[in-house]
Parts: C-alpha cells; sequence; structure tokens
C-alpha cells in the first residue's frame, strides 16, 4: 500500500510543476549560447506537452542540438526524422546570423513549412540568405526561382496567429536590439496558458525605448493569473561589461532593472519563484559563471533563474 | 646502439613523407563536411610545416573545429588564442553559408585580418553577411560604418599573391559550382612546394565549362615535378546522385573521370599514390561509406585517397 501510495506520488510529481500545476509545455533547447560556438546557438523546439508538433524559436543551430538530444534519448528516431517531422514551422526573433545559421544551412534535408517573423526580420532573410548567392532560395519571395519549400508569413504585432500543424498560436511583440535593429518577442499561447520567449533586447533605458516596458505591461496579467509559466530571456555579458558596449545585450543588472519594472506592475509576490530562463549567454572565458553569480546574488524578487542545456528537456 | 639506429629511423619517418621526401605543409581540418551539421563545415588550416602562421581555406566551422584540435592537443592554448593568433588571414572560395559561417559568427572575438578572394565571391560577402543586417559589418567596405577589422583582398586569377603575415604565397583559379555561380581553386605555395585547394565545384562536362581543364594544365607540370604535395578536392554525393541533381557538386565517378583528365597531361605514373584528400562529403544517410567505398573500387591511377577529421593534423 505505501509503495502504490509513493508510487502515485511520483507519477503526479512527473506531471505536475512544483507549485502543484499541471506541466503546460516542453521546451527542448538544440543551442542555449550567444556568439561564436557554431555547434550551440540559440535555438529552443517548443510544444504543448503532450504534443510532438514543434514550433521551433530561433535557428542557431539544429543539426548538432538534434544530435545531443538524439544521444539523451530526448528524441527517438533519427536527427533527419526530428528535423523533418518534428519542426513544424520556425518563429525567427532576429536574422542575426546566429539565430538563423541552423535553419538556412538544413534548408536542403528539410521539409515544407512556415517561417514566422514581423517583416523587418523575413525581409532581411529573403533579401541576405535565400538568395542563391548566400545560399539557394528555398522560400516563396525574393530572387527568383523560388523553391517554395518555406513560407514566409508575417506577423502582425500583438495579433494571435495560429502556427499551422501544431497546436499552438504565437503574437509577436518588437524589441529593440542596437539602434534602429528590430527583434521580437513571441508569446506562445496553448489552452490559454503561455510562454514568453525574447530574442536578444537591450534594457529600454540604454535602448531610449519603451518597448520592455510595453511588454511587461502586456504580460504582467498572465504573470498575475499564473497563466504564463516562463520567460526565456537573454543576458549576453557580466556585469562588467560598459553600458556603451552592450551592442543592444543585457546584463544580469539590467535583466533584474527589466523584472523590477515587470515586478511593480504584477507585485513583487508573484514573480516569487517564478521561473525565468537565461539565454545567449557569449561563454566567453569565465561570463558563464560569472553571470549565474551576478544572478544569484541580491535576487530580492527571488526569481527562480534557469540555465538551460543543450538537448535537456525543461518542461513548464 | 640498435635502439639508436631505431630512433634515428623513427625521427626520419616523423618528418619525411612515405616516398622518403621531407613534409612540406601540416593542415589541421576544422571541418570537414559539406552542408547541415553546423559543428563541422569545409575550413582547412595550413601552414609550413615548421611554421605556425596559419591561413585557413574556407571558413565554415571554426569554434568547434577549433576545439577539437585542441583536446586533440593538436594546439596549445586556448581555441581565443588559436584563433586570435594561429591564423592570419581567410581564403574563401565561395560565399555559400556553409564555408563563410564560422568567420562571420567568430569575427567579434577574431583579430585583424585579411580576406583574400576573388571579386566576386568578396562581393557576396560585403553585399550579404557583414551589412548591419546580418551581421555588424566588421569588414573595410560595404554597408556603413566598417569596423575596419577585416580587409577584402581581391585576387587575380592565376596572379602570386603573398599571404600577409605567413612565409606563404596564393594563387586563385576559377571554377564553376553551378550556372553562373563562381567558385575558386587556390594553389598554395611555401618554398617552391604546393598545395591545391578546390572549392565546390561540378565536372567540366556537366557544367558546360573548361576551368577544371585549364586547371589540371596548370598544375600538372608541377605534379610531374613532384611540387605539388597533394590535391584537396570536394565528392558532395555518392554515384547513385543523377547527374541532373549534382548541384555543381562532384561524385566518385566525376572526380575519378576528372583525374583521368589529369593523368593524360601528367601521365599515369605521376598521379600512382597522389595524395587526394576528400571534403565536403555530405554525411546523409550511409552516403560517407558509399563514397568511400566507390573511391577505392576500379582506383586505376592508384590515386592514395585520404579522408580529413576535424582536429587531426594532416602532413604533405
Amino acid at each position: 500500500m505505501k509503495n502504490i501510495v509513493i508510487g502515485f506520488f511520483i507519477s503526479w510529481l512527473m506531471i505536475h510543476t512544483a507549485n502543484g500545476q499541471p506541466y503546460s509545455f516542453k521546451i527542448i533547447p538544440l543551442g542555449v549560447h550567444g556568439g561564436s560556438d557554431e555547434s550551440n546557438l540559440s535555438a529552443y523546439m517548443i510544444a504543448p506537452i503532450k504534443s510532438d508538433h514543434y514550433v521551433c524559436l530561433d535557428a542557431g543551430t539544429l543539426y548538432s542540438g538534434i544530435r545531443v538530444a538524439v544521444q539523451n534519448k530526448v528524441f527517438r528516431g533519427s536527427i533527419d526524422s526530428v528535423l523533418r517531422t518534428c519542426i513544424k514551422g520556425y518563429l525567427i526573433s532576429h536574422a542575426h546570423l546566429d539565430h538563423v545559421s541552423g535553419m538556412i544551412l538544413n534548408s536542403p534535408d528539410d521539409t515544407a513549412k512556415n517561417i514566422y517573423g514581423l517583416p523587418s526580420v523575413l525581409n532581411i532573410i529573403k533579401d541576405k540568405y535565400f538568395t542563391w548567392t548566400s545560399w539557394a532560395n528555398f522560400a516563396n519571395e525574393g530572387d527568383a526561382p523560388h523553391l517554395n519549400k518555406y513560407h514566409y508569413t508575417r506577423l502582425d504585432t500583438a495579433q494571435e496567429t495560429a502556427i499551422s500543424n501544431t497546436e499552438m498560436t504565437v503574437s509577436a511583440y518588437s524589441l529593440s536590439h542596437g539602434t534602429n535593429y528590430e527583434s521580437t518577442a513571441f508569446l506562445v499561447s496553448h489552452q490559454n496558458n503561455y510562454i514568453l520567449y525574447l530574442g536578444d533586447t537591450g534594457p529600454d533605458s540604454v535602448e531610449h525605448s519603451n518597448k520592455l516596458q510595453s511588454l511587461w505591461q502586456h504580460v504582467a496579467p498572465l504573470i498575475v493569473s499564473k497563466k504564463l509559466k516562463a520567460i526565456l530571456i537573454e543576458v549576453s555579458f557580466p556585469n562588467e561589461q560598459p553600458d556603451s558596449q552592450l551592442f543592444g545585450h543585457l546584463t544580469p543588472k539590467w535583466l533584474k532593472a527589466e523584472l523590477n519594472t515587470l515586478g511593480k506592475i504584477t507585485g513583487k509576490a508573484a514573480l516569487k519563484n517564478f521561473p525565468v530562463v537565461v539565454t545567449h549567454i557569449k561563454p566567453k572565458g569565465s561570463n558563464e559563471m560569472k553571470i549565474k553569480k551576478q544572478l544569484a546574488a541580491e535576487n530580492d524578487l527571488k526569481i527562480k533563474f534557469i540555465y538551460p542545456r543543450q538537448g535537456v528537456k525543461l518542461r513548464f
């Protein structure tokens, strides 16, 4: 009897968060770093917890990341089958190479799917990558001929759009990633539960922007109502990086400043133990260790900082 | 005494080829495959045998490849120090992403150096990658402002040019890589010894070109005089790939046809045991095994086919 009770309890733990809520989403990081290591650049597959119909949030590294996930038995089947059948589309936050390289390189082996993004982002992909000069044009617009495998799907800001062949929707919000360079936050939804993913972004006060402030205003009610399950946001550099050399990125200090702005809207209590997945660390020298230390120190809001690992499943 | 003789013999073997000639060059493959695996794409560091001043032939993968070479103790020091101080410049055969991605992604951490190539190749890098939209402009031309770290150095066809900060020179020869797409062969020289590296290329008869024929004419005397130490050339697909879907690439059958053309100029005997390094295999399914089998079969010229491995030093 005791064993049965323990067995039930373990089963229950398997499908519920620490707060006692059932899991809503799974995320498979295919690449987690910013910058230079070609084998591990920003890409996160996300699906509802019981589905295998994923969309990929950014696509810096696909093949190498899927290989690690397959080795970890996160997926059964081949690298090719995960690429071709599990990933149903791409949500691209911005067109810097470390966020799109894996998608371009793997396009010859891929299946037909949509590339979702804000117009400015898709226009760069169209004008710079799928051009027959950098790469064959596997998309449906731009330099002829069009191989028509990928379909550019332009998102209107803050408009909910269904993600084809998945059970999810997405709404896009503009971010500022350095002077006049647009990046994107994606609010992914399934059955009234949400995950917020931010592409590269600087802090509002350095960017002379109010885009993060607007985003926080928008998602605060979802945090208070516990419908938002996690935020994925970047911290590229440790606090030692001077503001004049942020290049549109965040440090631990600036992430905390932004989360404090969010906490003023939600109330502090709502952010206690709230999962914040720290993406895009540039792993130069001891930066990774420094960033973790700096985020852990004076964590007044008691945020639950999570460090994703390539090919290791997260659940929220 | 016997031990001393054996010791001398082993030392002699360490610095001489199987033909009894001293080694002239060392090559460190940083990436060896064509296509999709972001962690292992075409890039070959080359230096005179006794020098640590390398130039990098293509730059599909840098960081991941240097990491493997450092793990293999091919280099002492950090990944960063190899990138910044051992690589003195880049020779880019063509601007498809799988040949330049590593250079673009690692440019923020790199030191000032030259990018060498034919004008059409450098123009694509300038217009598509270092543009402030795909990536910050670390070069000295194109969309302003110029960060002036990299200097585009346009090569004239078949003109010998010194490679700055190395003891080597290079001559470039145009190749055909699909309809109207220019790729490049680089003939690298040091003290009257040579290595020939070919970027992606189709066979002359499929490309309706005579560019390989011209190249063979040019290098044949260097083979006969034993000054050319090795050829690095691509085989992307096995023989099963139909000619209509070669996309400007070679198969084992087509490589042998081209080497037969070369052998008609040099005489068959000159190619016996000649080292041909097979690059750019697309490792899909069992392709790699098939290609090796197909190259080994009916090897009438008795070519010495060599399969490079990431981070494992070759000497010629």
